[in-house]
């Protein structure tokens, strides 16, 4: 277990992510086991997109602790608006849970966001059970619910959208 | 005014939109004069890539009378989602309002999401003043309010989703 006591001591870093994080992307998608195989090929077409596109509107971003992946989060503007951005998917490799990969960045695509003068951070996702943890951490990170559409995404299962307003707008809620 | 009061005197067809339809498309939208340029060009490119690709997720529908367009609708299914279907226009000719164009498109719209055994339809559309006549006619089709995001487009512009569900579900509500 030499090289994971070296890793976890190791600081993590968020960048943008490179043709190389590819496979490490897919992996952690399918280790956080809440996506279905149609999701996991939308986050490898989204990638792709933004690989190969600059102006794909998607945008990735990875964490990693010596050079390895350990989380990674898709955003991008919102067309047809003016400052509205979402961030797609926040993942964190569930063996790395509680070390702050999804903190570190949720606060890289804030960051990222506020540089672009974006005013708000739009977050779609399920009622399902399996999205309880994403749904607090996104409460931790301060975002709030806005809408829950009733059986968006199947029967039973709800689309819930989170919002965090960053500019002083948010003080007016 | 001959060829007008003959146009006027012929029923009013819904079929799917044909290459031909592009320009008169782009004439109706800017007509209704509540599309943003950017909005146009994302009519335009969506036209061309429900004609460009059969598995594209656009479906567009022409109203006509006597061969001449009076009114347009793009729809698709919701990537994601089971049963769920997004109507993502409907416009009307506005020299042709209260003729029924939008009404026989939203049917239309609404048999198809049934043929491909939908259950829930969602619009995405503005707060701003100028969509309300647009927000009284989903009313009108069955569709409510299910969600408000403030400030989605820009501050003061919000986001309102209408939803109309199909399935006997709708009697759970």
């Amino acid at each position: 277990m030499q090289e994971k006591t070296n890793v976890s001591n190791s600081p993590m870093a968020v960048e943008e992510s490179r043709p190389e994080d590819r496979s490490a992307i897919g992996e952690i998608a399918r280790r956080v086991k809440v996506f279905t195989a149609e999701e996991e090929r939308t986050i490898f077409e989204l990638f792709d997109e933004y690989l190969q596109t600059p102006d794909s509107g998607y945008a990735f971003l990875s964490a990693k602790v010596a050079q390895q992946l350990v989380g990674f989060a898709c955003w991008g503007s919102t067309p047809l608006t003016e400052g509205t951005y979402e961030l797609y998917w926040i993942c964190a490799d569930p063996v790395r849970h509680r070390q702050g990969a999804g903190r570190m960045l949720f606060q890289a695509v804030e960051t990222a966001v506020r540089s672009q003068s974006g005013r708000l951070i739009i977050i779609e996702t399920s009622s399902a059970e399996a999205y309880l943890p994403a749904i607090r951490f996104y409460q931790r990170m301060g975002c709030r619910q806005a809408a829950r559409i009733r059986d968006f995404y199947s029967p039973g299962e709800h689309l819930l959208i989170f919002v965090k307003y960053l500019s002083p707008s948010q003080k007016s809620q």
